[in-house]
């Protein structure tokens, strides 16, 4: 395989020369906002929904002005999967406030710094292979997720140390996904994934009035379930509930719907709903080819 | 003057030159260690108690094992400065937790990247210049401090959008830092310094049981004051007390001792415990000279 190549600021340029300045607020503070979306049949699925969330996150942190107009950035994401011949493809695309003078106090006038990254996925949809090889194994962890008083976790950032302090709980146990809870000790959702859970006979997920990023695939998942007539609660639940789940799943733009096998103690089949939903997403991305 | 030279993973590099991958996971997720510092007369000030709290910080984030010896790191520092021709200066220190394959879960292997940015800063100590022009002037904002069991306050990380969001509030005001309080509604700490106030004639400092980053310039205050024979109460208080506070504070490592003469409707005056503490701590700088 030759060397993939990264777009950064406009350019294309080999992986090892792909940089940013140390004094990029990306590096310095973690102040970007970026996406991550998949590429099916060299098509970035749910497009729209991934570029106004990275505008939701650019106004949040004050600098949506300067974000390059939605068409461009997808020009962008377009150029870099053709360079690399990839039709199938995570890709994560990352606007940062660039560099400024001065130091934490962020500048009015901002010339964003513009990354797209990607690496090649299998082939999705109908006759698609997944992106992991086995369910997911979830642990309720301590570190709680951040309250939107402090930062808006609607908002994605490159500031991912909360994620990343849950995922370091799980080391030594035979987990791969944490579970965060919100400080009044409800669910929300893993360190990179929404939750679903079937539960007293309906489908519930936590209400995105928790602090949760509420995920573009979670999204499908509502339509999806729609669809198939299949009700959905939105909620706030103990981790206690689990418990009596029939079967869970997370959900992310990678993993698309990855069933949960365990949480804790507790075991879970591969439910019945799961696989109605995963059939009625990868008809929704098998739409792409 | 001939431009600046920065230290990235080893090297002395032009500042235009000095870049870190964008596949660093200091970029991708902010994952990355850092202290700011001043050296004085080419010292730096409390280079031990820095490079514990790096330490304290990497341990946060499970990747102590792979920073540098101390030795190391202030070797960095002294090589950047001497090739930057300066002995005053700002000094950033910054350990990542490098490039590693996979996503967001951290592998154990850690290849840090080290950067170290300076800037010049005028002669500090007892005839020194002051870094900034005139007292600040604080504002409660409505950014909560991340409480500890989120991401732990006390380490001090490249995820800076707790700070910076809080400085967005002050767009369009007269002030230049934000006074953040816990989810309690208690005072904690500017977006980037400690606070202190007198207040029924005794100088006061929100405890570190608190979620903030327990400077070291606060340390070194908190020595200054014992020296002098000034009483600290450390606590818990309620932003209310500052109305009748006799003078206000705020320490960092680039500000040293600030003044503060408002914090939002409240004015102070410059007062004289702060005086004789800024006199104490011009006193310890001087010894560098």
């Amino acid at each position: 395989m030759s060397e993939r190549l990264y777009h950064v600021d406009g350019d294309l340029v080999p992986a090892a020369e792909a940089t940013v300045s140390v004094r990029d607020r990306g590096f310095m503070y973690g102040d970007a906002a970026f996406e991550t979306l998949r590429a099916y049949g060299g098509t970035p699925f749910r497009w729209t929904a991934h570029a106004q969330r990275l505008e939701r996150t650019c106004e949040t942190l004050g600098f949506a002005g300067a974000l390059p107009p939605t068409a461009d950035l997808r020009e962008r994401v377009g150029e870099t999967l053709a360079a690399n011949d990839l039709t199938d493809a995570y890709v994560r695309l990352s606007v940062t406030r660039g560099v400024q003078p001065g130091k934490l106090t962020p500048d009015e006038a901002v010339d964003p710094t513009v990354v797209v990254l990607v690496s090649e996925l299998p082939r999705g949809g109908v006759d698609g292979e997944r992106v992991w090889d086995d369910p997911a194994r979830l642990r309720t962890v301590d570190t709680e997720r951040i309250p939107d008083a402090a930062v808006p976790a609607a908002a994605k950032t490159h500031n991912y140390l909360n994620g990343i302090l849950a995922r370091l709980e799980l080391r030594g146990t035979d987990a791969d996904e944490a579970l965060l809870r919100a400080s009044d000790g409800s669910l929300t959702e893993g360190a990179t994934s929404n939750l679903f859970f079937r539960h007293e006979g309906r489908l519930r997920t936590p209400t995105a009035s928790l602090p949760l990023l509420p995920g573009v695939t979670r999204e499908v998942v509502l339509e999806c379930a729609a669809d198939l007539g299949v009700s959905v609660e939105t909620g706030r639940y103990d981790p206690g509930v689990l418990a009596d789940a029939a079967e869970v799943f997370v959900t992310n733009s990678t993993w698309e719907l990855r069933p949960v096998t365990a949480v804790d103690e507790w075991t879970f089949p591969v439910g019945p709903v799961t696989r109605r939903l995963q059939a009625a997403f990868d008809e929704r991305t098998e739409r792409l080819y």
